[in-house]
């Protein structure tokens, strides 16, 4: 660690929280480095990684990550353009710090359902066991919770053995309900060393919390997260596990209200897609189903009145056609709907309640209006398919990304990183500290060439006046010139959007 | 274009060929430049781009790509190491070299079927009409042949509005075949000025000769090549369309295999893949399905008779477990199986015929090994989904990279590029020269770690004795040190392997 | 027809509509038969078969079905019991009423989708033209109402040739609004002579009204009904087409229900199915799933409160088994559920009338319940896969199901029987008369042995007191006392359930 | 038993084997009874049925079989014919021959797989334990052999509660292979009483022996035997379990070969499918798929060469149309076939060995014939789905199926029948004698009209010449006149084709 160390800046800060640990490299990039168990146990042992007696990697060439290597966050060159911020690169690291007999290692899976999670539990559990001997596994039952409230369960090769073939997560979930102190006590109390954890921004944040606790009390034990979001909504990492998964189920759903739609006169098929502050899951669906006459997402202000609002564009399309497809990420439109929803009589819960859901409140708002109009009688037809997409196994595609992301976090405990995720910066695996990963969240960007694609392909409206347009172009062109070491917004979307199709 | 031309080198060479323009940055990096009209047709107007006035893109900030933008070919940094190789950025650009109303454009598929060519098709014809509005799209049926043989169909946003829900493609294709000017005979008697060729490595270089020949003639005439090979084998950019759906749909093969292998005492399921020169299909499938017992393919010189031979492993796995699933891809031990084939009686043809399909042949001789021995009694089924994989639609993530391609292959075009093909490079879409897709293959690295993950899951012998690895690793380090410039072949493999499933 | 008419009852009744033909045989069996145009035309000349100049059939022995078969409704035979209703058997006749050339024929389809229609249309049209040589036939826009209000399609062996790949019905569909005498006379208009109408027990109504105005006119014009229901509750037919394909996907709904159930504590997964007046999907889906706790179907009056109730059986499953899945039919319950919303504030309508989708409202009421409860934080996941369903291709076995409807259907019209549906009675196609069709539906008997096959693979209570049952019985007996010549309901179950299974 | 045995004449005959129980019954039908415990074991006690006291049981109004109900095999009624065979009606009766505490159950399964093989175990297992409290439950290992050879497996619901979502068979399974008097002796010395057989018709030929073997012994032991097979070949009863689901699957490949031929001149997709002794599979995926242009199986005798050959079709179909797709049954053209292989140079044993798959076979002679010819250049694309279709888990309608087939089983052993197989006759399940099972083939007709519908769905030659039909005609006819009670063959191969898609 002797180079990274040298220059960097990774001490407590005042409140007790490490402070980021940022590397200004010779070659004139910047580090983002994670922590290390050695930043604050000085004098740990290492050992040779065992995987250079494994015959598997034993004809591996240069099999080791040199301890130096990075991952640059930029591809596109500007002329002249520095380098920019790069990531520790992930993999197997010539020595270890632990001994294998030693590990006793944790999974917990947080949060809502993902296509992948008994994939990356598999990986981890075979992982450990066949690449570097680990025999003690424990499965926490539950999520969070389950350190304190649950049983148990002991995971070998066998009982994961044939999980990755089955939609959900067998250590089964929670969300939230997490006490710091609790679960490193029970951390403590169980001698476990290895905590890998998997869920979306709010477990990343938890876990970011559990390992300044960990790294307060001054215990040797490594705590990786593996970042989980079907809405593929996690800044830095390429994609996230199960999107691809998601999406190609999403495609059935639009599929059917094609069809619903097209077999009748004014049919509108409404679809809910997934995408609670972003919507990539809604916008490639779209894009690969082609169906789609609209696309509505939580990044897109719309309105439904008036001239260029969305009522009118759907007579326009119905006069035109015959009849539409309609696709709504959950998150969309919320100040409307919560606008509805206050002009709603008080007094009725369980009615309004319903309301909330996106899909039901457009398709009600829909309905109401033509109704209301007179003007043409319309036939909608309203499909969420949610947990039908949620709960299906992975496709082959995010098995093999789940193997690699699991063998990263593995491989990066195994070498005394801790308090980092892991996932593929521009193809390549880095491990990335925490709070990269929840600072805030990656949004499709509407200015940008890919919802131009999507704008193309359904002729939908913009929604957005001349005048957004050239007041944001004003915004940006300032922002640009501020941070000089951002890259611009529509590179980064590419990224986001263009690398996790690749 | 002032930019890149000053410090070119794009001349004709003594044999009339164009040489590579390579471009020594000012940054440190090296730029591997793709032809350009105004290469040897001085003078030609600029039009602005239609885009701009386009509704969909009207929205879009900073939409078109910076004349000077480049992709960097290398990610992982190595401390002090040089930028290396980049490649131009592909995307629409501020000044077109084609009026709209003058372009006549054609697209043809050749070479073996592959899930995607119809949504490739499908996104020229759209693209071309609904961002530059160009109305004459032209299908060439059958392959190069079609050219001069065949009927030729006009293609507009109609016609091809389904066909992406397809299998194989709507204008038929052919192998080989192809005659320079009579081809480019009939692209100057149609008034054809921008060809688009979707094809394998075979197809860019006929692709390559045509470019050739129209340069020769000074025609204004764009040609774009559209890789495609569903094994995955091209170089430089990160995967190729199609590959995701078939390593999907491989896995249902293996699947099979496992029920039927595991329901009967000393079940052997044999299933072969495509890859005729690489593994990739193969490897993936064997990956991502976690049911296979032993994988081979063309890379891994592998062996059947004595210790650590083949089938030493399979007695091993039918003790072990009392059946066994082995997949082989259709180019592994071609040497084997021609020396088998020599041995043979040269009378009769029929039936040999049949052995030089892999997966037959060495299902034989597995059968044959345990009928002499007379060790044990096995059962044996023999699967070939070839083409049941080949011939379904592409998924939603090929469907959704396939726009990609497309959309940057109309984009160069209407730049006034010519000569290039189009792909991703580190999640980047890039215009790259036709002598960088056809100069070799990729391949999987069997001393690397992708394959190492293989070995670690399958439990199969490596097949090399201790000996060629040490030689082998000798080799490399001399190789490296002399190619300066070139990744680390570890890092090669990554790419390829990792990028793909991002 | 001789045989048939002889000592037949078809004569018009007092207010002008055909009385229902019934023929006593001397075999000792009763004919349900359909009317023939002769009833009302006397002295139509007849035709030889043109299918017997087919090549394709010229080598079936005894390819004519015998004027005179009849197919028995009964096949479980009690001791000395009567051999009860026949029904004439389908099938092409030596002699037809029409001559090719003559034949100007229609197609319409009305009602909800169901998967099968497109393969109904299909094979309508290539049976007609293919067997017979009929050139002529139309399609009919968007329902009934397309006879007069919107455009027509004329349809060929080209034009269907790939719909039955296609989910929906690509002639549109509409419900209601048919005016009967402006439906004739589009009819006399057009000079159509055969009419093929398929659609719902609501159709096949409006079907016999059509063809008694066509009788009153005296037209020589033949209307077949194809009876379609996705709920399979249509009598005396075996099953109803698009039912297996439906109950296959309706599996996945219920899978994703038991994969989110299975994942987080206290887990309830409800998934709401088609069947509005009978639950056949529900019922066969959940003993297909087999991961089903409970099925409510229309038939079945449940209640939510107290001993025996719903909610009682949840709370105890959760502690049992920590999860559950609920599948519910979208008619059950409705007694419950409109007297709930009597009870809401009547200002509020839109949030409302989302409460009279049962699924909604019975998941309301299980939230509502845990919450005040306060015993237990449950987590329920709502499923609606309605329109899912609905909207895809039929499966193999419907599609060759479908090609015997049609055939089936061409055959009777070219015979000169009119006003008659088609349907496999016992696995033989047979012609029924409409008024069978549409005097009642067909239900699940929930004190039948497939119902109790249900309870025993669920384990859910009964939600009846044995005083129900024992009074049920005892009417029971009462009443196969009375209709000596009906078959025992727990028969006419088993019929509806297995023949379709077989 | 009283009335069955009254006027049976069931007793051993000469050498030992017990004759069949026909039983003509007063109301002027025949009934061909199973054999029963009470007709070698006299005076055995019964005991009332605990499914009475069963709650999900308990609603079921009159669930008990009528133990006099009989299943007519005629439907189709032709004037004043007579009432044909019966078969005793499967399901429970009042009184049981064994206490549940004393059953000791054994289940085996043999022969190929087929998709509901694990359906049909669960459902025993789950019947036993359900419906009658069973507790003791044996998995034989690995097929008949299974029963000395190999381990046993106690056999739970847990334990079997999710494999009907699997593919193949838990129990594992073989081919031949057994000893009567060994496999009687394992079962004496095991204590098990009832033994369910699961297997194609040489397994219940070896079910029928053992049955011998147990009666000979004079052993309280029933015997039932589960007939499977996926070719769908088994008389008597409606359609065997899996069939359905084969069809479906089988439609991918054909699919794949329309999609591989459509897109390259002259393309050729060769399919085969399973079906060694008849093409029911074969023939109704064709009907399903209509892609299709022609369709060889056993019962159809074609040939190659000269007019009305396939040849010569094949070159029209290329000529018209541009590709073709063929479907060859396994057992299609055996005659041809071993024609060709001992034309073969005798030297060569393993090419010409897979020269006996009539699949590379006929497209191997298909590749010569126009190679030779010189023609035309064809491209032949060959595909065999077998393993991949019979690996599948069975479809929902198949798993409704398994669940009434192995129901009716166990109360069929429980009620004290022994030696007999159960299946749906027209719908409703019967108890059906070894001897009918086996003593021959069910084929397709030829000469019916399900074969008719093929013809004409394909276009293919009949490959049948005139003359051939008028003497099969005439021949028919004698056969027609001298079986007087068997039903006309049409009718026959209609309940096959007709009853399954019902």
């Amino acid at each position: 660690m002797a180079a990274a160390n040298s220059n960097s800046n990774s001490n407590s800060n005042s409140n007790g929280n490490s402070k980021p640990k940022i590397v200004t490299g010779s070659a004139g990039y910047v580090l983002e480095d994670v922590p290390h168990l050695t930043d604050y146990i000085p004098h740990l042992p290492t050992y040779s990684n065992p995987l250079q007696d494994n015959p598997a990697y034993s004809v591996v060439k240069q099999y080791f990550v040199n301890v130096d290597d990075t991952v640059a966050q930029k591809i596109v060159v500007h002329k002249n353009s520095p380098r920019g911020t790069h990531f520790r690169r992930a993999g197997p690291r010539q020595r270890v710090y632990f001994e294998s007999d030693a590990v006793h290692a944790c999974i917990v899976t947080c949060g809502g359902l993902c296509p992948g999670l008994n994939t990356v539990i598999r990986e981890i559990v075979c992982g450990l066991h066949h690449m570097y001997g680990v025999k003690k596994v424990l499965g926490i039952d539950g999520g969070y919770r389950g350190f304190y409230a649950r049983n148990t369960v002991p995971l070998t090769p066998k009982v994961v053995n044939d999980i990755h073939k089955r939609g959900g997560t067998i250590l089964g979930t929670s969300r939230g309900g997490h006490d710091k102190s609790k679960i490193v006590d029970s951390i403590q109390d169980r001698g476990i060393n290895q905590v890998y954890i998997i869920g979306g921004d709010g477990t990343q944040k938890g876990a970011s919390v559990i390992f300044e606790e960990i790294r307060r009390r001054g215990l040797k034990v490594a705590v990786a997260g593996i970042p989980k979001t079907i809405d593929n909504d996690i800044p830095v990492i390429d994609k996230s596990f199960g999107f691809d998964t998601a999406v190609e189920e999403a495609q059935r759903a639009i599929n059917a209200a094609h069809v619903e739609s097209e077999s009748i006169e004014n049919g509108i098929g409404v679809v809910k897609l997934m995408g609670r502050y972003s919507g990539f899951i809604a916008m490639h669906a779209t894009l690969a189903s082609r169906d789609v006459d609209c696309c509505l997402i939580p990044e897109l202000p719309f309105y439904l009145e008036g001239p260029g609002g969305l009522f009118e564009y759907i007579e326009k399309r119905l006069k035109e056609n015959g009849h539409m497809v309609l696709v709504i990420a959950e998150g969309a439109g919320q100040d409307l709907l919560s606008e509805s929803i206050q002009s709603l009589d008080k007094q009725d819960a369980s009615g309004n309640k319903l309301l909330q859901d996106v899909g039901l409140w457009i398709s009600q708002k829909i309905k109401d209006h033509f109704s209301k109009q007179n003007k043409m009688v319309i036939n909608l037809k309203y499909i969420d398919p949610t947990y039908m997409i949620r709960a299906i196994p992975s496709n082959a595609s995010d098995n093999v990304y789940c193997t690699l992301l699991a063998q990263s976090a593995v491989h990066g405990a195994m070498a005394g990183y801790t308090g980092f995720t892991v996932g593929p910066v521009n193809g390549r695996h880095s491990y990335i500290p925490f709070y990269r990963i929840i600072e805030k969240q990656n949004n499709v960007v509407i200015t940008d060439r890919m919802w131009a694609r999507l704008l193309s392909s359904t002729n939908q409206p913009s929604f957005l006046s001349a005048k957004d347009v050239i007041e944001d172009k004003k915004e940006e062109e300032l922002s640009t010139q501020m941070v000089d070491e951002m890259e611009y917004s529509d590179d980064n979307l590419e990224k986001k959007v263009i690398s996790f199709t690749v």
